[in-house]
């Protein structure tokens, strides 16, 4: 492709957050009434609590479709990111980390209303995280901040499932959907997916790739097994992609299916953005024409270098990982 | 010790900084005109600018006497930081960090002055840091923020040597220096003890013990000769402890020479905090009656976990790991 022809890969659509990372023990997340590996939405008073009771931190950008996105730019992608931060220290750190990562960063800051999104997390002995997150300004994207002309050249727009059915973003979100080339959708949580159910359900069939985990596939057809959901949802979609943790992921592509592996970790520190990483890789992948059972390759790869640090984005240079790997 | 008797172990004086680390290959590095391993001060101008050409970052609280005192709570010892921070959002990060490490840091932020002091940490491949310090408003240590009564009944006051000749804190380190049982003192940096010879050639009758690297012992006293410098500093001083990175460290406490071997690390990350946390497990030894080289060989260990990882703060219960060491 010349440069002439080249266009954007991935618009990610996400709450723009920043990581505030500490380790906890088991005994502590319990005892704050938290299961442990959910992500809990808390307001400001409580993550004020929170914060005093938890340990000494580091700060790291996060957000689930913003990690995909440094991903896709990380492995050498083009990737745009539409979210809110506030025009305050927070929202500077994570304008500056992900533009940093070359990603393109438009959307201006808000001024004057809540503060930047940050999102508390415990990452217990076992690597889990627990995720108590503070949305501030982050769920006000307005329609004005989807750029239609961006969706239209871009090959897949991602959506984060964090923002379906909040009521400030539907106006965005719905832009998103009919305005994009391509839709690719993560569910994100399972407890937001039993809460948004019939949201998801509707946004179906103008979505093209569905990335979920086990849980979350599960809780949107209503099942305890995991077979008879990656149907359905291969039945809805022409790709569903389900991620099974260290069981490597499912890849069911216009009825063709994948069982992808894993890549082997030596050490899992914190399995904060698994998944965000998972979807970067098999997105570049997706957008760079690879085959499904290829992009989940390269999903694994993605997903294994961002479980082996502390906080979600890469550490390393992508690109450079999945060549040394062959990928 | 009776629980009436405890009081404290160390009381740390230095600037209070926030770490904003970011990978960076040698040629940026040199690209900027900075010498690799150094510590520049810079305005906040210059910070904006280098931020804006630094990588995707992450932030962990710092400062060199608060990453000691950090290591000594974090040993099981009981410790108290005296430093300033700004009334924001790098201000609460600061004090949160440390409070959650056990730490006791009673002083008020500043309001309506300068903001919280930020240090960009470029860390290049071979794990050397580059330190680009914004102070803000670190220096504004005032005679108010030192008690003397904590000063009188702690064993030892450390004194961070960058607020050494710096005109903002003079009266708080005069207080400092008459208020302490017994006084340590960090030579910081070689550029630093090269600028403000005088100062530190000053306090020297004044203070118990010397932890310095080997460049800073020799500018001290204008030789190349590690050698010689240890032998002026340790006729100066109680005892002098010089550090050597990867060869370990030298101990003269009062004529008796040690020479204490590195604790061997894995894979050094970011040496970010080395010395530090060395001074940390010195000192805590040194609060609990340890002789010289156990003192040293805890200093080894402290430090050895310190560049294991990405930030210069303990990422685990210093107390468990130096037991799991035997130490």
């Amino acid at each position: 492709m010349s440069p002439a022809e080249t266009t954007t890969d991935v618009v990610a659509i996400g709450n723009a957050i920043v990581d505030v990372l500490a380790h906890a023990e088991d005994a502590f997340v319990s005892d704050l009434g938290l299961a442990k590996g959910s992500m809990n939405l808390v307001d400001a008073d409580r993550s004020a609590q929170l914060y005093e009771r938890m340990g000494p931190a580091i700060e790291a950008s996060g957000g689930s479709a913003a990690n995909t996105a440094a991903g896709v730019a990380s492995l050498g992608g083009k990737a745009v990111f539409i979210g809110k931060v506030a025009d305050d220290t927070l929202g500077t750190v994570f304008a500056h980390d992900l533009r940093a990562t070359g990603v393109d960063f438009a959307v201006p800051p808000a001024s004057g209303s809540a503060p930047t999104a940050r999102s508390l997390i415990l990452v217990t002995p076992d690597a889990q995280r627990t995720m108590n997150t503070f949305l501030g300004v982050a769920a006000e994207i307005s329609a004005d901040d989807v750029d239609e002309t961006t969706l239209k050249s871009a090959a897949v727009t991602y959506i984060e499932g964090y923002l379906c059915g909040v009521p400030a973003t539907v106006d965005a979100i719905d832009k998103a959907m009919k305005s994009a080339s391509r839709v690719a959708l993560t569910l994100s949580d399972s407890f937001w997916v039993s809460n948004q159910r019939e949201t998801f359900m509707g946004m179906l069939p103008g979505v093209a790739l569905v990335f979920a985990n086990e849980a979350e596939a599960c809780v949107l057809y209503d099942t305890d097994d995991v077979e008879a959901a990656v149907r359905r949802l291969s039945s809805s979609v022409a790709t569903a992609i389900v991620t099974r943790s260290a069981h490597g992921s499912i890849v069911v592509h216009e009825g063709d299916r994948f069982d992808v592996p894993a890549h082997p970790v030596g050490h899992v520190v914190d399995t904060t953005g698994a998944g965000d990483l998972y979807a970067a890789g098999y997105l570049f992948g997706y957008t760079h024409g690879a085959d499904p059972a290829a992009c989940g390759r390269l999903g694994s790869a993605a997903a294994a270098e961002a479980i082996s640090h502390f906080g979600a984005r890469p550490q390393v240079d992508l690109a450079a990982f999945v060549a040394s790997l062959g990928l």
